[in-house]
């Protein structure tokens, strides 16, 4: 089949890029070159030297350097000017620089001293002599420069430095942030050595991608992060959410190679159940009635947010601007300008939100007078999964080592930083096995993500420890070699209550939950590392967990670590029916939605144990970051999910 | 950290396992050895003879051979008797047969002797003497046996035949299909070469699971899969729906492996999301606002479906039981027989439907008189995603070659085999490519899968072509080595005009989709094997897949396989604004919703390409299955979703 559509390929043959001396491979399904596989050599691209590439990526940065300048000073990063080569487009070489275009890269500057002495009507004779004299060796086109971008495609942390004389592009369409561009070129050592061992000499420019630039969010340079969350489709552009993203991957990949390689098989769990697995947490109902009463009604345009429109708050953005402005002028009091700013700061913040927001459609109500839910898509009531575990275990209970890896989801309104509506768990289950089975798993499967990350993204690492958490590196280290504290929840009680350097917020009684408060100071200060808790009273974990025999713990554990908290709850579940049907009575459980799974032990039951672990939380422990909104692509949570 | 619960470890150390000749690995995270390594290396578990494990497993089948049989017959699977060994349990050695041993197991036939004799009080006499003949050499004590249990724990398709004496457990306690064993012993080769090649002396039984046999749905053999839908549960219990399990696996990996190792990142798109991305299908919608409203209305417990309840249909299968065998006893006409059998047949799915059903509580109706959005979760209308390539292509916009595996939702009511309501798709997008690249990533990965479980699960893939489809290994044989055909939508049509021996139900009509029909003809009849089709007339992909320069076509593609039909749909999508907009307003969507997906555009827009392979189809397609339902763990399909 050939493509009707015009291509912006390389003329240069897949072969021959592959048998030149030192290769640069090919990316499998786009005809470009990946930028890891120059940047992240071993020397960094310099071997590749005068190899004719195609790239294609976003520019994180840009500037102009006037081409007589280029000549006469030298920079480092200087492309030397290129004999043109047989068969290739004209516009695509560069031009010797001649002195029509020194002279014309001046006029910037001539213009500048005219503006200076032509500041009164006086001054204009001169300004018009002036003139005609730059004029007339050339037509007023723009002066000749090179424009050098800093072009990411997301490969890797580094960005290639891709050099376009303004003869080939024009300066304005290529240099703004976001700008994407394809382009066809030869690898080139600058010059003189500087931070760039390689860049690109751009020869044709392939494709340009413009960007509106008071429009896009991430023109201003280092937006911190939590000014991108209502960006989610254009924050992996930024290094940070790229590299985030990238670790992300790799521990999914490291997910699936630890648990397959010992055994494990990967089982897909139900999202739409109509088990309570926990009944601790509220849930989300899946439905398709409401999808008929909604036909009827009308829909409205929200354009604000409690009340207050984009227009309102753009007016005041213009008062609190001029404000600003005025303070700085005046030289006034410096307390009140750090107020003004900080005032506008936030301003600004809810004006890009009403701005993501804009033109969103809500439904604002229904009407209906009953649902009937044996008229619902599945004859009764359905919720989103709070967890998988059992359904995951009457697989454990026919293939002995399982696990699934997907989304969980909990309605809780409550504003944690380590809470989303919509987290990605791997749970898993082992059948022949006690609580200590599950924490030894659990633990190597902890360090195994840990050692990954080490192993497969330090670039990320590197970066990620001078933007978010100096100390990531170390932290990952010491995780491999060292190993986790083990306590019962009553030892972690006494240590908490001998206590004497800190006064706890939150009360400390035996028998409840730890707060995280209580969980931060064991795991940060106490032991300085990963903590993990078992036997806990049972009055604090689910039905399901398995009575110990002294009738009032549970074969619970909860691993705790520095930073973020419980990354992995686990359990020996029950496979005793009577003590399990003795604890739904007890906590008073819808017996019939659990029938099936107390067939688990009605027939062939067996020791079982496993854990589940928060993905998302793992990425804040490995990166530093505080927020899960952070690290999850595109976050839920209560009010927002409008991307 | 130690444990106080009665424990069922070997008491050999882990160490004394490791360090003899010819190891056998000890399962990491449980105290067992998994089945696959004795039964699964090249030797067929031979080597492994004289060593002592433990396995744990679930009873397939069993017999029980009486002891004096085993010593005069000497049957292919007789476990040759054992000497005492030092510090052993007595219990636990196998005993010398003994002459009163062989009596004993005479019992019986005697018995039966005495039965015919006694059959009228004349015989009294004889019986009384006989039977007191019988009893004094021994008491009457149940004859010695051994019982021959066929072993899985699910780790491979074979099982371990595991040799239990009476005198180590009660046989009715682990004979029954189901039953949990966890036993300790030395695996021997049997003593006559039969089907085995090694067997298990089980020395110790450490636990017993047991079943409630007339409970249990798997206790009669080779139920039909469709018998087994309702049991989720319990089917993985099932040789078929375990090897289906281990490819699926295998297939998950090797979709993460396949991608990452050609650059790919693996990024999780939402579940709720506000984004309708194709327009096509009916939504689940996701809330929280019934769950208040629900609070205040009871529970009812059902018992049966559409007004038909269990009791109902038991009294109706006695009914429906004794005719079959009056049917039988008569002799009477054979059709009536047949039909009265098929009819039982299918009120004992019923009955066991039901069953499954019990007790299985559901919410009538609700009652409430608006629901006001503003107030539900979100501020706003959620969905269950129906497809993450909207979301994945803003990271693909940053990242460059990035994939998805996730469930989607669609509400459709269709009673198709090939559709469930939630479905795990891998989603794949590409930046810098065209409709080409995606379709040459779509059939690599898509033979990477059919290579991945022929290297890796050649022993399943052996049943399933026993059990399911006998021309399985071959197809994935032949897709490996050969090429998918390629023909424009304008080309299939035109190839199924010119069909003269296939009269097509659907009318087909160039401009509309292909129906089922169409593709089965094309993928199965015409080219016998895949067959991509692309350029499809606009009105039938959705509104975001790039328009040709012939203005009527756009740039999408399918790939259609033998007997399952689309595993794959992909496009190069729109990456010009103005054209997206206009698409956008001939199809009247609701445009507010897709501002995120055109800021894409508006900012460093380039051409992209991807597809969605449906992993669930593309299970049946390597398997052989023919419904999804028996591919998905937790199916969910209109009015089902109890477990």
């Amino acid at each position: 089949m050939a493509s009707q559509e015009p291509v912006y390929t390389t003329p240069v043959s897949k072969e021959a890029v592959v048998t030149v001396d030192k290769p640069v491979a090919l990316s499998k399904y786009t005809s470009r070159v990946v930028l890891k596989s120059i940047l992240e050599r071993s020397d960094g691209g310099r071997g590749l030297d005068g190899e004719r590439v195609v790239v294609g990526g976003w520019v994180k940065s840009s500037k102009e350097v006037e081409k007589q300048a280029v000549a006469l000073a030298t920079p480092p990063t200087m492309p030397r000017p290129q004999p043109p080569q047989v068969g290739d487009d004209k516009s695509g070489v560069a031009k010797e620089v001649s002195f029509v275009e020194i002279l014309q890269s001046r006029i910037p500057f001539l213009r500048t001293i005219i503006k200076v002495l032509g500041c009164t009507n006086n001054a204009a004779h001169v300004r018009q002599k002036l003139e005609s004299i730059i004029s007339k060796p050339a037509p007023p086109t723009p002066p000749a420069s090179i424009v050098f971008l800093q072009v990411s495609d997301g490969s890797c942390v580094a960005s290639l430095q891709v050099a376009v004389d303004s003869s080939i592009a024009p300066p304005s369409n290529v240099m703004p942030t976001g700008t994407c561009i394809v382009a066809e070129g030869v690898l080139k050592q600058p010059p003189v050595n500087g931070k760039h061992v390689i860049e690109l000499r751009v020869e044709k420019i392939l494709h340009i991608g413009t960007v509106e630039q008071d429009k896009y969010p991430l023109s201003k340079k280092r937006l911190p992060l939590d000014m991108l969350r209502d960006f989610s489709h254009f924050r992996p552009r930024t290094t940070t959410v790229a590299s985030v993203t990238r670790i992300r991957s790799a521990m999914s990949l490291a997910t699936h190679t630890f648990l397959q390689n010992n055994g494990f098989m990967y089982v897909q769990v139900p999202i739409i159940t109509t088990t309570d697995t926990e009944g601790f947490s509220e849930k989300f109902q899946v439905t398709t009635l409401l999808n008929k009463a909604i036909k009827k009604e009308e829909f409205k345009v929200i354009n604000g947010i409690d009340g207050v429109s984009l227009e309102m708050v753009k007016a005041s953005l213009k008062e609190k601007s001029n404000l600003v402005d005025e303070l700085k002028r005046t030289d006034s009091n410096k307390e009140a300008l750090v107020a003004a700013v900080q005032d506008l700061k936030k301003t600004n913040e809810l004006a890009s939100q009403l701005e993501a927001r804009k033109n969103f459609k809500q439904l604002k109500s229904i009407k209906a007078d009953s649902f009937n839910f044996s008229e619902d898509f599945f004859c009764c009531q359905t919720y989103l999964t709070v967890s998988g575990r059992l359904h995951l275990e009457s697989y454990a209970c026919a293939l002995g080592n399982v696990y699934s890896f997907g989304p969980r989801f909990r309605a809780d309104k409550t504003e944690s930083a380590k809470h989303a509506a919509e987290m990605w768990m791997v749970d898993v289950e082992i059948a022949f096995s006690q609580l200590e089975d599950a924490i030894n798993c659990a633990d190597d499967y902890f360090k195994s993500l840990c050692k990954c990350v080490l192993d497969n993204c330090l670039q990320d690492l590197d970066f990620v420890s001078k933007r978010i958490d100096k100390t990531c590196i170390d932290r990952l280290q010491s995780m491999i070699s060292g190993s986790s504290a083990k306590v019962s929840y009553e030892e972690a009680v006494d240590a908490l209550q001998k206590v004497a350097d800190k006064k706890f917020e939150s009360k400390l009684e035996r028998g409840m939950p730890l707060t995280a408060e209580h969980l931060s100071y064991l795991a940060d200060e106490l032991y300085k590392r990963p903590v993990i808790i078992y036997n806990y009273p049972k009055a604090v974990k689910p039905f399901y967990v398995r009575l110990n025999t002294d009738g009032k713990t549970v074969a619970a554990f909860d691993m705790v670590v520095p930073k973020v908290g419980i990354v992995i709850s686990g359990s020996q579940n029950e496979e005793r029916i009577n003590m399990l049907n003795t604890r739904i009575e007890e906590l008073g459980l819808a017996r019939a939605q659990y029938e099936w799974y107390l067939d688990l032990r009605r027939h062939g039951t067996v020791m079982h144990s496993g854990f589940s672990l928060g993905f998302d939380l793992m990425v804040l422990f490995i990166t530093g970051l505080t927020d899960v909104i952070d690290a999850i692509p595109f976050p839920r949570r209560s009010g927002k999910a409008y991307i």
